[in-house]
């Protein structure tokens, strides 16, 4: 058995797995408040818990985290955990467990769970782009995950898509993840209810101020035509890092993971309008499929327990 | 032996290669001009030529390319060569010479090129940036050429970096080539020159229409202070597509290539410069050395020579 964990900002999300199926054994889901040795004894409980119930033995732990991960269990940067910046989290588990332990980008580890288990299967080359908060990606390249030098690659919401843009919360400047993510959907339904654009919004939210991305979906999903010209503008942002995705990588298909996939055939609609504008030889390339993921909130956890098992097979 | 071939706009470049060493043994060069029969025979020739001088059997052509290569050996879309469109020119060549052949793009070819025997050797993961007329990108993951789903991989000069900027020849907006290729530095001179600001390009070129990105070099190499303004700002372009490579792809190191390597260490620490502004989480990792290419305009053929060779051994 192994055991994947997906630490967010506020929660860990825990699953025991059966490494040859992918089978979710068991699952618990406990607070990731505190500094880092309190996160590392929540972590060592449960891995401990799943240890009094799984039928055969433990053999690996895999743990996802937003951020600069590094091959080396080292979190490096991490915009939702500064408490863990620098700290070998992957040294300290396997120290307290006696456990093999991966330790990698959560968006990273969705994408292998989606290739083995999900919208992947099958597909050798393909982005997973999870829209939530921010953007997190990752890169199946060839069937393998790509984990980059250090294990940082699949960055890809913070490459630059319009370099003359306005200053992201990183500090650089046109990010993607600034114009198409959750927050950025929020913001273009606020900026249109500002120009008298977006009434419904208004009337959801009681205010400008209040209003969310879930306004603008909730405003979608009831064909209001103001939030339809939104969520249109939303989708040109994510289509231009998608297509750059595609112009770099050659994908086969994209698959959208996060919270955003809440929206549905609407979002791959709307993105899919518009990737011939911003792919560099659409007319002369197959089509190229954009689907939802199928794992939903487990792909994290289930793909950091999965590629542990993966690199002990490679060990072997 | 084998043979690599690079097809560019106007000319066929040749090499006669020991597969074992990389050496080049023999080299020819012919135009690259005509319809695709004409080419076809020329390439014909050049082999049956190559095969007169060898000592040992050829075992298999490389071809490189500009533009949207199919692993099904046809020319989706290349700019360069028009008359080549959607031609199964690897077949064909297959048919005329009975021997294995791979046809690829010219950028992964170089990588692949860089990565045998020039600055990429032991490397496992980077990106080969050729900055001459235009650019063109090879990618090198897990000590593997990234070809991509259909063999387009690594266009990253059609990528976008600012999504509302001018339209490009390809016609799209705002692709990082229009900003940051050879063509680019000529620009960035006539406009500097337009404003008064480039005095030493007026008076090598006569006039403003005149100047190209060979006069800013000149200004460059003769630390003319408005030259080296002019180049500044293209170095920040350049940084800003090479930041986005290794944001997403997470590369230990970056190989430049093309004709603009001419320029030399002023290009390296001019683009080294910039990238903090532009890479992601740049305090949090280790150093991205940008590198100049070792192989000159051999990169191409060379590439293409070895990855047919490569191909042999995995089909064997």
């Amino acid at each position: 058995m192994i055991v994947g964990l997906d630490i967010g900002g506020t929660n860990i999300r825990a699953l025991l797995i059966r490494p040859e199926t992918g089978e979710i054994i068991n699952r618990r889901q406990e607070s990731s408040a505190g500094n880092e040795n309190e996160l590392l004894s929540s972590l060592t409980k449960i891995i401990e818990s799943f240890s009094e119930v799984s039928e055969k033995e433990i053999t690996g732990v895999g743990l996802a985290i937003a951020g600069l991960i590094g091959r080396d269990g080292i979190v490096h940067y991490s915009p939702n955990l500064p408490n863990l910046v620098e700290f070998p989290i992957g040294t300290h588990l396997q120290d307290l467990t006696g456990l093999p332990i991966f330790v990698g980008n959560d968006a990273t580890a969705g994408a292998w769970a989606e290739a083995k288990l999900g919208a992947g299967r099958e597909i050798d080359n393909f982005a997973f782009v999870a829209l939530g908060t921010g953007i997190g990606t990752g890169l199946v390249v060839n069937k393998k995950i790509v984990l980059g030098a250090h294990g940082f690659a699949g960055e890809a919401g913070h490459a630059t898509t319009q370099s003359d843009g306005p200053t992201h919360i990183t500090g650089l400047s046109g990010s993607w993840e600034y114009f198409a993510s959750g927050n950025a959907l929020g913001r273009l339904g606020r900026e249109a209810a500002q120009k008298g654009k977006f009434a419904l919004g208004l009337e959801l939210a009681n205010s400008e101020e209040q209003i969310t991305g879930l306004h603008v979906s909730e405003g979608v999903f009831n064909e209001d035509q103001q939030s339809l010209v939104i969520f249109d503008e939303f989708c040109r942002q994510v289509a231009i890092g998608i297509s750059n995705l595609i112009t770099i990588l050659d994908t086969e298909e994209i698959i959208l993971g996060g919270g955003l996939v809440q929206i549905g055939d609407q979002l791959v609609s709307g993105v899919e309008k518009w990737l011939p504008e911003f792919v560099f030889g659409w007319k002369h390339r197959p089509k190229v499929p954009v689907r939802l993921a199928e794992l939903g909130i487990d792909a994290g956890s289930l793909g950091a327990g999965l590629l542990i098992n993966e690199m002990r097979k490679d060990n072997k």
